[in-house]
């Protein structure tokens, strides 16, 4: 790969200083913040994961960049909207544009790439997701990816293209497939989180994560994706990484449930907000809307309002009818 | 389910005392000992699983049942071959035979219930397989399992029949998958531990579990399974467990070679041994045989041999060619 490649992150969260770090390794890479990075001239340090020296060869800018090879466009779902529309009116739509964000718009409950089906309709787009510590990338681990799009021949090219000396893409064909897995494993983490807090055991947190991803699977083909993609990096790969990985907040959230605590009081002791607390509503919709039973999804969402104590979900998901695996 | 169902469950190690436990509460169960129980009478424990009191009405015995409505066979797989043969000639056909054992048969590459078509050909059988500490079985947690056969009608009643308040049983119709999964996984479970203790970091061990399981969807299609076995149950589900679950042995055995030390030094400090060093080069054997290139849990065993490092691993297995997910 030659050096020449230029590369725009936009978005200088955790995740886009890690893909930042990473992409300089094969290019020239501009990394976007929103606001002014602060003291990183004199740390070479960005707030956001100040446990990392940005490589000196790191352009960041708070302006927006109007050409490069290609974009990753780092932002929070809800946010994608908005920074996509601003970016099509000045990238040319030959630039290829990656998501790098999991979840479903909340007013829409649409996938990051379905918002920048409408925001970006010209340009070429992928999805990036997968079992990926911010950190790890960063400080050169290795690490492998998904990068998923409906054009095979787009995406294999890119996967190619845009890996990296440690992390390496695999392409995926099954957009749906991926996004769907991204949005949904931090429902299912929290699941995973409330069987150990309510002392159910480990035994019923495999068996709890396994069932979901079947659940997922269906779910997954009834929106027109692929049940494999649940059991790829996207899905499997990030959901052993959310629900055994240290610090996991969506984890660490359902153990606090499990052990009886009512959603408030567990945020109230929170600075920062489990992500599946949040999404469990709009993803707990698919259901119904395609015609899928989610009954473990559907127990963690009912734990989240109260509805449901962790042995009533117990009793209710081993009560089930019995049926082929 | 009436309590009239009569149980015989063989073998008194920690898995053969979880299920008569858990069958104790929906039939009469005889649980056979190869060896006097000890001192049973007086403290109604028994050795390999000291922490469970066993209830009362379970049977325990030296001698062989002659009769049953069903029988687990809960030994080592080294060891089928020579109970299943005398259980054969004691037992009348009619009797369901239950193979509860994990691994290949050493001199044959053979699975658990492939040794019991040869030496108990007439029985109806199936294998059992899943997420399961034996200790929270017994003490009446919540476990899921998968029941495989290759008749859909008699694995379906029997999973119904034999699912009890806290064992749910999910019937399978692909017992290859189910077996395969099961030898595997503890290869792939020294791998993931390999991962942690070179410091390779926790996006590392997530993808070489995610990986190592599409590996396994190959290898057992091409021995006539079904690939999406290995995301059930017996395949992901027991995986999860034996990677993050405290004290396995394999993961264990994995970290301590991820720092350096060979495999003759760890075995050199450890009373116990981890079955995936034993079942590695079986396992390995398949890949070539059946035409599938299974490129991680070889790294494993070469390294198990001290041919590989970590560090070599690391850069072979992302050396790779890239490709569709």
């Amino acid at each position: 790969m030659s050096k020449s490649l230029n590369i725009a992150v936009i978005g200088a969260g955790a995740w886009g200083i890690g893909l930042a770090c990473t992409y300089s390794r094969i290019g020239n890479v501009t990394l976007w913040s929103r606001s002014e990075p602060g003291k990183l001239a004199e740390t070479g340090r960005l707030p956001r994961l100040p446990e990392i020296k940005l490589p000196a060869s790191i352009n960041v800018t708070t302006t927006l960049p109007r050409e490069a090879d290609v974009a990753f466009l780092v932002v929070p779902t809800q946010a994608l909207r908005t920074i996509s529309t601003t970016l099509n009116d000045i990238l040319p739509a030959s630039v290829p544009v990656i998501a790098c964000c999991k979840g479903l718009e909340k007013d829409t409950a649409l996938f990051p790439l379905e918002i920048m089906e409408q925001t970006m309709p010209h340009h070429p787009k992928a999805v990036l997701s997968g079992p990926n510590f911010a950190i790890e990338v960063a400080e050169g681990l290795p690490t492998a990816a998904t990068l998923a799009a409906s054009s095979r021949l787009f995406v294999q090219e890119a996967a190619r293209k845009l890996t990296t000396p440690n992390l390496r893409l695999y392409a995926s064909t099954d957009p749906i497939g991926v996004q769907l897995a991204g949005a949904a494993k931090n429902v299912i983490a929290i699941g995973a989180g409330i069987t150990i807090g309510a002392n159910l055991g480990e035994n019923a947190r495999a068996a709890l994560i396994t069932r979901a991803l079947a659940e997922l699977g269906r779910l997954v083909e009834a929106m027109g994706g692929q049940s494999r993609t649940i059991y790829g990096l996207a899905g499997v790969g990030d959901l052993i990484l959310t629900c055994t990985g240290a610090g996991s907040r969506n984890y660490s959230l359902g153990v606090a449930l499990g052990k009886g605590n009512s959603l408030s009081e567990i945020l109230a002791q929170r600075s920062t907000v489990a992500e599946g607390a949040l999404s469990a509503a709009t993803i707990c919709d698919l259901g119904p809307r395609y015609g899928v039973e989610t009954p473990i999804m559907d127990a963690v969402y009912r734990l989240l309002k109260g509805e449901l104590t962790p042995e009533q979900a117990r009793d209710e998901l081993l009560d089930r009818p019995s049926r082929l695996e």
